[in-house]
């Protein structure tokens, strides 16, 4: 019998998801015990119970960050597998949704209505831009095939990986400039890692053209703030769309809540719905329980 | 020898890019002139040179409505072709660009950002909604392809037609209040024509679930204006994206300006770019100039 235990401010709702599974050989357990070899939930609930819990074999979280998880002082003797090809979907439609808000004017067209100003002028179009993805992981080869599906071109800069089919021209390494000059929206979506720190830098923003957005929807590690700050102040850039920051929430004193054509969220680009990070956990559950290999393991040495 | 003239405030565009085509057998006129056997320009400005155009044999519109040639007191003594295939991209972008600044609360957000007020709560998807489609012509049919491509069900109301392969479920005739039931959102892409008109009416509009939105981006005669104000004031529909009205300009004392949850714009969804259209043109030319049939010919009886 495995016993799962579910760390969640929306542990009901994933008891009750399970339950009506029906997985066979499952019991769900409601607090911390010594025997749970299961866990589910958000990673900052899972890093505190570690500890109490000795016969954890796997872990699966309700995100796709597990930055919480990966602090070289905490055990690493357990399957990690990450929430993925459930964000996908949602961070195309904030992605798309901004994107077309920027080039439709859909701000200056509701001033133009608000002063009874019939503007009959033309607005921009996605057709035919040039999107850079800063990452090309599950969600980055969804967000490429829906700008596809917008006839948009395609630049991914990654690590190593170039098997997305819907990437025009890859870019890796020393190529980060290279990358950022000729795109016309970069969208970062990039995990948390030593090597992804402040990537998106002053050198990085200064490549693009200023008539570039610039979309964070990864980790607010990534970005140079003060970078970006400058960049805006100085028209350098078109705008900036950002999702995730250094600070969460943003201190109130924080420059970023009245900087010039920055639009923010929340982290709320992607949100981990039940529904959704449940169908992941039914599907790896099936696996642990044939004894087969996990989906979505993380590497700990990566980060990711 | 062909003759063509060119009736649009964007002549000398058009003009320059057809000369680069080096079209066989064509000079391009000036003026209004007898010897004219081709014309292509605005329906406007077509339907006040008709009478001085005694040679004319093909008139290509700039334009997917033509109703301005409809007028049955209008010669149709000639071959006349829309504009078609170039005007899908662009609707698409504006439709889901407002479709999707509904789901993610863009405006709200916004607010949020200016009260300086981190408000984490999650925003609404397009995946899994029900997308219905009032006319399913090569717009349409466009539409829904991208409707797809964010994992929508997509409803079709047409005349006769059911060959889009995207479309999940065809309604025709008696069925347009069975067609709006259930629908989460209501799209209009109906050409103006008698059958047209005011089709959107305040049966249509109460059969709608009052979470719906409803964007007509095709001809304002297919809206009764005063079912919508009735129908948004009372809050029984979500909101209206409108591009088209029954008077263009919409005259200042017009209520829809200030009307709630109803967001405008001018005529401006879907514009005529020379370079799109000139391509239309080019096509159609070389066909013409062999003899055969021309493509996105218009019926003068059923008006499209």
């Amino acid at each position: 019998m495995n016993r799962l235990l579910i760390l969640s401010s929306e542990a009901d709702k994933y008891r009750a998801l399970i339950e009506i599974a029906r997985l066979p050989d499952l019991t769900i357990e409601t607090d911390i015990n010594a025997d749970v070899n299961i866990a589910l939930g958000e990673t900052r609930l899972l890093k505190d119970a570690l500890a109490a819990l000795p016969a954890l074999a796997w872990v699966q979280t309700t995100t796709a960050g597990v930055e919480a998880l990966m602090d070289s002082t905490l055990r690493r003797d357990y399957a990690l597998t990450n929430a993925r090809n459930v964000f996908g979907q949602l961070m195309n439609e904030y992605i798309f949704g901004y994107l077309l808000a920027h080039e439709k004017q859909i701000f200056p067209r509701f001033a133009d209505q608000q002063a009874k100003c019939w503007n009959g002028s033309s607005t921009g179009v996605l057709y035919g831009k040039t999107i850079g993805l800063l990452g090309v992981g599950s969600i980055g080869s969804e967000v490429a095939r829906m700008a596809k599906a917008f006839d948009m071109r395609v630049h991914g800069y990654t690590r190593s990986s170039k098997d997305c089919e819907y990437v025009d021209q890859y870019f890796h390494g020393n190529d980060l400039i290279a990358f950022a000059k000729g795109l016309d929206y970069l969208v970062a979506i990039l995990p948390r890692t030593n090597d992804t720190n402040k990537l998106i830098n002053a050198d990085l923003l200064n490549a693009l053209p200023p008539h570039a957005l610039l979309i964070n929807v990864g980790r607010g590690n990534a970005l140079d703030e003060n970078a970006l700050l400058e960049a805006l102040n100085q028209n350098k850039l078109a705008g900036a769309i950002l999702d995730v920051f250094e600070q969460e929430p943003l201190p109130s004193t924080h420059p970023f809540w009245t900087t010039p054509n920055l639009l923010m969220t929340f982290h709320t680009s992607a949100m981990s719905f039940p529904e959704n990070i449940t169908k992941v956990f039914i599907e790896n559950y099936r696996l642990f329980h044939a004894g087969k290999p996990l989906k979505h393991l993380v590497n700990f040495e990566r980060g990711y």
